[in-house]
């Protein structure tokens, strides 16, 4: 059973200082924290923005060291964008979902169905003659574990990191936050047995709480999210796992709009 | 411009008794938050379950009175469904946009694509002799306005109201809440024109903040949402409007997905 969870606060850290190639994120926010007069505690979850994991990661690429293949080249012509950039996209990908002029939607290596495989070009300096982006991290399950097994000190036994990006949707308008990585718990819940107040079995059986969490978090970031990429939220109550994300990305032969 | 949210606080109402036909919800939500000692304040968001919206505005259905029509007949063979929830959910739909054995996506009349029209069979207690299943209401839209003119009294000038539901996506496993009717703020946040941390126009312009807000609230809620169907959102500083939620459903002719 999953408990009855009746109140969720959730907090940016304040001040965040901007993040640079070999910082320690771990360390970061326990900084912040500690200005911030906070200590995590058991249950709580860290929401952070993957522009920061990105960042320290030194995910950046830089597009005069680009050289397109034809293929790029094609499909940039297609889709109205930088010949280098497609190639780095294709580069982050297993295959093209979707496009139209302006717009190219990838299925990303790790299987996120994303806009420019989730390439930032925003809240990013470039100078104009070495423009650089910013990839997601390699693999953002492992970038979670790691800051969830560095922050975990003294008396912490149960913390919960999400990794989260914001990305257009099928049908709806506008973007939401969603979870590329996520540790500690189980991102994606079974309802599979419960039972509703009428003693019937549940019909929607599964429950994709890491992306409902990231979503909240999401909102507090804003688009301009380097200004509060990381979230504290109380009160969430997740089911302890070591499962990751993985079990988020729908089987694409079991998808409908693929 | 758009505030900088810090902080975001989510409390689900408790002990809310279950919703028949003809009871005022406005009513309710009040005597449910002077009973836990909550008075609402300006700039307060309402999330409130789709499914006691439909139960107090009677949209339940029953199957026995349904005639098929040879169409639904043919389609219930072809998705392994009831004839007669067919015939409802193609009462209910403008269109099928993905259909295959145990599942029927429709885009419903008012434009959210929807597994089964949005049709509830569970949290519904049925005789076995005359089954009845719950719609979705009317038109959120109003049901969210009528609601928040109601509950909006005294000194409260600035209330928000989202109805609620879960569903499925396209390329991820697992439900997420999503708006289907917003009152009082804006839905979609529009970004154009702000600039980013390195004074770069954003490239991501629009923002679902009503679908983030109806996630996070869904998260609390859990699927057996009627034993906590209302969540009170506080610190989400949203701006007015009163344009209601049509924005977030896309153009069908713009998306690349149907």
């Amino acid at each position: 059973m999953y408990p009855a969870r009746a109140q969720l606060n959730l907090l940016t850290l304040p001040d965040f200082p901007l993040v640079c190639p070999g910082d320690d994120l771990a360390e970061l926010i326990s900084t912040s924290l500690q200005k911030a007069s906070l200590k995590l505690e058991n249950g709580d979850v860290l929401v952070i923005a993957q522009k920061i994991v990105s960042k320290a990661e030194n995910r950046y690429a830089y597009l005069n060291q680009i050289i397109p293949t034809a293929k790029a080249e094609q499909l940039a012509l297609e889709v109205e964008k930088d010949p280098r950039l497609v190639q780095l996209i294709l580069d982050e990908s297993k295959e093209v979902v979707a496009k139209r002029p302006g717009v190219l939607i990838v299925e990303h290596k790790r299987g996120f169905v994303h806009a420019n495989a989730g390439i930032d070009q925003s809240n990013i300096s470039s100078l104009e003659n070495d423009p650089r982006v910013l990839l997601l991290p390699e693999d953002p399950d492992k970038s979670a574990e790691k800051l969830c097994h560095k922050l975990k000190t003294g008396q912490l036994s149960q913390l919960s990191i999400i990794i989260n990006d914001s990305a257009g949707r099928a049908w709806r308008n506008g973007s939401i936050g969603f979870a590329i990585g996520t540790n500690g718990f189980e991102a994606l819940e079974n309802m599979i047995g419960h039972r509703d107040l009428y003693d019937r079995e549940m019909v929607v059986t599964e429950v994709a709480v890491a992306d409902e969490l990231a979503a909240a978090a999401s909102f507090l970031m804003g688009q301009a999210n380097e200004s509060a990429p990381v979230v504290l939220i109380r009160g969430a109550q997740m089911k302890p796992s070591n499962a990751g994300s993985a079990m988020l990305i729908r089987d694409k032969h079991k998808d409908l709009f693929r």
